[in-house]
């Protein structure tokens, strides 16, 4: 099982912006080295990483710098599926390139209701485009944000075209269902569902791990949970993760990063998101501290 | 009425590629030259463009390149809305520093569920960011792409802020009791429909005139019926457009019009889009002959 694909947990880091929306190189790089130092591997430019928000020269360039800046390549997975087919082809280039493990790829997502024939020749352009042996892709599904599903004849068609490029998926649909019916179809593929909480579920059924939100909070009981599954474990980050989904994800993940670094220049995000409310930040926080959340080392690692 | 806001038939102008993808320039000049020989301006990157399908590199450089080769910048409304604020902002940047008479804004089409408050945030950075007395924003709605839709009271928001600059909307809902609200609550706001054939509802109302797809291919003559509207005239184009909008639209018009330019470079599509079967083609193209459709001087202008 998962001859190609990676295992573990991987996080959508979130991109720091400063106040006037501009990201925050230095504590983007500071946020990834504690990642790391928690045994995450980072899915930068996802969903939650507000990726749709930013430049693609801006893509271009925060990739190289968090290598040229020690971050090993090999825990690296960015997402590299944008609307545009050139665009999507030099961003999975260069992941290529700089020896990123793998690329999570969104399908395009301004138009809708394309044929799996019609997702297929997209999917086919880029790898045939970028033409290397060592590309590694992972799909992601997420029609509540793309409206394009990756459906499993899609799937299908994909692996036996590429068996050794197109190795897994995330789930984020939501659809357990769907999850579970890909894991049984796909014992060899790696499929990351979006949430820490199905890990009870997936694990048993073969899952790689997972990519979630807020395995940018826990990465280190997500990681070690993975790696050694109890249920008490499990309890505690399904019970941290039923927290936090409760309120608006991005600005509420980086409220508690803002707080538990000790960083209030961590609060912004860029529109069209909007921040947190004080007093919702206030709720979250304390509901946090009630179950003894922490962020072991983070201040240190950020701030040091 | 429309003190500040254009009128007249703006063609979301298709974007033909080569059989690599690259977008075909030569074409793409020749077709826009003809269609302001019909009388009508260029929504150039709307949807119908495949604009989303477009890199921002290739949407920098195609715009002045049109200007530099002729092409009157006040008969233009590029579309500018992205899902990146900074490369909405450098688009409609450059399009006001083109002399360009508007632009065409989607709002920013990846996350989901935005309150009007973040939605008014993202407009307003936009604006304050181009800081220029020049700049014409006309909104688009068009939430079967973007699922983000831009409401009434959005509108009555953005107006009172910026009076001078958020001008009209065009209206590609397909709903038009939204475009009858739209139209009977702002009487000064230019107002466009998505299809020509709303015309005999919309114009009584103080409508703008219309940015419609099929004006790709009958832009001379939606032009004269907003000029001088006739039930006859009104009846012609709706005929055409009927016919059209039963196959998928942005194959379709390429493929009508490498056949009224005797051109068969018009034909690709970029991924994911696909291209019209063959047979699909020559019913398409069968049903238009039947009513005698033509396109004049296509043929001459852009092959001359």
């Amino acid at each position: 099982m998962h001859k190609l694909g990676l295992r573990g947990v991987f996080v959508p880091v979130v991109t720091p912006f400063t106040r006037d929306f501009q990201v925050d190189r230095r504590r983007y790089l500071g946020f990834c080295r504690w990642l790391i130092s928690q045994d995450a591997g980072l899915a930068v430019f996802g969903t939650n990483s507000e990726a749709a928000s930013l430049a693609f020269d801006e893509r271009r360039e925060l990739l190289p710098y968090l290598v040229e800046h020690g971050i090993d390549p090999g825990r690296l997975m960015p997402g590299t599926g944008t609307c545009s087919l050139p665009e999507t082809i030099a961003l999975t280039q260069q992941a290529v390139a700089l020896g990123c493990a793998g690329v999570l790829m969104l399908p395009p997502f301004y138009y809708k209701g394309h044929s799996d024939a019609e997702l297929f020749r997209y999917y086919a352009s880029v790898i045939d485009a970028v033409g290397s042996s060592r590309l590694r892709i992972y799909l992601y599904h997420i029609p509540q944000f793309t409206g394009v599903p990756i459906s499993l004849p899609l799937i299908d068609r994909l692996v036996q075209a590429y068996p050794d490029t197109v190795v897994g998926i995330k789930d984020s649909s939501g659809d357990w269902s769907n999850t579970e019916a890909m894991l049984k179809a796909y014992p060899d593929f790696s499929i990351f569902p979006a949430s820490e909480a199905l890990l009870e579920k997936a694990l048993p059924l073969g899952a790689a791990g997972c990519i979630s939100a807020t395995a940018n909070i826990q990465p280190g009981a997500i990681a070690r949970l993975i790696r050694e599954w109890t249920p008490q474990r499990q309890a505690r980050v399904s019970a941290v993760r039923a927290i936090v989904q409760a309120y608006p994800m991005i600005p509420a993940l980086k409220a508690i990063i803002a707080h538990y670094a000790d960083d209030g220049g961590w609060g912004s995000v860029r529109p069209p998101l909007g921040e947190l409310a004080a007093e919702r930040v206030q709720s979250l926080l304390e509901k946090l501290t009630e179950c003894q959340f922490a962020m072991p080392g983070l201040a240190t690692e950020v701030n040091g």
